[in-house]
């Protein structure tokens, strides 16, 4: 059946001492979400003049709807370029560089756009040590850099969440020593969320004890900037889902490099492509041309269909890599109408990620399955050798920008084929390392 | 199958027409978290020397175990002897009356007992008018007059409860207009709640719904009062059952008395016995013995086994009578080892329960059933006439008090039978009134 029959005993093994190392490092993970900070002070590599943007590298003259929009925007904010002639001036010279997000340690929700003033959440894997970041959330508004829209409303929530409601955030999370995400996950998998398309529970439970510890601090009285952070709490749904982003990336970043494994560490799209990157096969990029918008599935806002959709690149698929979203679909009924459409074709989605994954998650677990952990740890030999690419439960954008609902995305499996055959034309020597 | 396959046609309409009008007082409800308030001052019959207690009616001289306790503890928290033998020559000669919830438009969790100073919740279904109470949560300790504990400890926590945390959340309720608990069922049913024996997301939408509150009281600082409310909230993770038992209670003595109308309006427990009400007989209890303790089925806590329980009385069935609890047992995958043992077998148990009540509740809905709404409004016919005996989800009490975990408890079906006979020998006359 997979790609793995074909290859020398001694390969396998080595291969699967591979993915044993790589994959025990996605679930032994331990995030905490440590802080708020502006990306400028954070971010690796992050320059004044650098914009990150979601997806698998491409030239900035091929980005030409929702992304591009959102990297003028983000310039302009920046104080970049006075105006959008001179930012395109700028963005086409490469004084303002645009930079894929993985190559940062940060992932984009979306356009995933960032730039130095903005806030980012920092996550830390204390497994491993490593951190990860991604933008704060904008909000609850379906306009927004995130998806697609740049205008002074945008521009003005986004300095309202930069000075006031992140700093707030920070202070909270300083007082608090910060908050592990593993429980939160854990509690929020048992009440309907995916973690990627829906983040209800999880963003209940973070909400109360950030309110907790709003009370802590407020002895003299409750400052503005909490009374802020209190009511984008009330509303920005999607916050944890940065969280988890961040919290997928560092522990995606820690399973990469090692040789021989055919774990996916990373998914995402840019405004064309759908991307992939391998742990044994280090920082490549495998792409192939996203799906028509007309192949996804799900539920929209406002009475819209999938033809007035437009990819604007994403890199929430990070959820995915760690076995939530679209592989935890059984743990998320009340996405079905989002998703695969049933109660039982939910279930099913799930059970089929099984025969792609690598490992059963020891602690996010399923009630729906009798608590079997969720499919972790996508194997691209075993994407090749079946047919099944993962599930993805993504948000979805109008052509001309705005939050459009939620879909299920299936991305195109070539890209896992070909990671497939190159890890299989070339195994690796046996790991001497104890596994 | 069912009785009302012997009765003339012209009976059965007006049976349908009868039900039809008291379930859908059942569905319609709205109810609203209005205040909390000591039990004397709201609670209708409520005098100095009533001590309120869950049950069908039994001789004081019969309670021996976790229920005499309680009523025995209450009197000395409340003040009315100085020791347990005066307190019991009080109960004995009558001076202190032992009365059932369920004729005071209130309902108690497990033993109950409330007195005139405790807190109750005060519940208003906005359709009808009508108030229903239950005494407040007495928070997360394990020992507690509910679960049959009387000490110091106990009349210390019952202290802060009714001195500091409940005027606290009084006040939050004043500031907010009171809290709409639809909604929150509503969600909380999409979150993995039963409502009965699981509140971990509607407690969560609460909690964060009053800190908000507590945030906006607060601008000259926190006070101590409040603190003390946010760390209630924090632990006291059944304070929404006590919530929806009242709510549930509004809407069930609203659909009672409808002449000819077969719904089941209450079910309840004392120490040895089961009882049940029908709308179309009234405040009449048919009652039976209770099964052993050995037939509930459950995890409990620290290696408790069933035979370490004992009954204790208990309303919070109330739930049940709307469609909640075990009848939801579908929507509550995390409650899979306190009920019914798989995700299958709870599926399976949801479904069962659609062949003995009158209604899909419009609102209260499965998402794991593609949506459907829970089966709502028991008809004693049904039962009769299938065996098949309403699931509860119930809170477990160890012998000597204390609360031991959560099972599934399924009532004798006699009493059922004995009310469908009742009913099915004196068919009403038909209704004049539409549906």
């Amino acid at each position: 059946m997979t790609g793995r029959a074909t290859v020398p005993d001694a390969a396998r093994t080595a291969r699967d001492a591979a993915n044993a190392r790589a994959v025990a490092r996605l679930t032994g993970a331990r995030p905490v979400l440590e802080t708020i900070a502006p990306a400028g002070e954070v971010v690796p590599g992050m320059t004044a003049r650098t914009v990150l943007v979601s997806g698998p590298p491409m030239p900035w003259e091929r980005y030409e709807g929702g992304q591009r929009r959102a990297v003028v925007g983000a310039a302009l904010y920046e104080g970049l370029a006075r105006d959008e002639a001179e930012a395109e001036a700028l963005l086409a010279d490469g004084t303002i560089a645009v930079r894929p997000s993985h190559d940062h340690a940060t992932v984009g929700s979306l356009t995933g756009v960032c730039t130095a003033s903005m806030p980012v959440v920092v996550v830390r894997d204390e497994s491993s040590g490593r951190r990860a970041f991604c933008r704060m959330n904008e909000g609850a508004d379906r306009a927004s850099l995130t998806f697609g829209v740049w205008d002074d409303g945008v521009g003005a929530r986004l300095r309202q969440v930069s000075e006031v409601v992140s700093p707030a955030l920070a202070e909270v999370l300083e007082h608090l020593g910060g908050i592990a995400l593993t429980p939160l996950v854990r509690r929020a998998l048992a009440m309907g969320d995916d973690l990627h398309s829906r983040h209800k529970a999880a963003g209940a439970l973070l909400r109360a004890t950030v309110l907790d510890a709003v009370l802590d601090l407020s002895g003299g009285g409750v400052a503005e900037r909490h009374r802020a952070l209190a009511a984008y709490l009330r509303s920005a749904e999607y916050l944890f889902l940065h969280l988890v982003m961040a919290a997928a990336k560092a522990a995606a970043d820690g399973a990469s490099g090692v040789a021989g494994s055919t774990l996916v560490t990373a998914m995402n799209l840019n405004e064309k492509q759908f991307g992939l990157r391998v742990s044994g096969l280090g920082d490549r990029w495998f792409t192939a041309p996203l799906p028509p918008v007309s192949t996804l599935r799900g539920r929209l806002y406002d009475g819209w269909t999938t033809d007035d959709l437009a990819y604007v690149g994403g890199e929430s698929l990070i959820t995915e890599t760690v076995g939530l979203g679209g592989m935890a679909a059984a743990a998320a009924m009340p996405l079905q109408d989002h998703s695969a459409g049933t109660p039982r074709e939910m279930i099913r989605l799930t059970e089929r990620m099984y025969r792609i994954t690598l490992r059963e998650h020891p602690e996010y677990r399923i009630p729906a399955l009798a608590y079997r952990g969720v499919p972790c740890g996508i194997d691209v030999l075993r994407v090749a050798g079946t047919g099944i690419v993962p599930a993805v439960h993504l948000g979805a954008t109008l052509r001309d920008g705005g939050h459009a609902g939620a879909v299920l995305f299936l991305p195109p499996l070539e890209p896992f084929q070909r990671a497939a055959e190159l890890l299989s034309a070339a195994p690796p020597a046996p790991s001497p390392l104890p596994v």
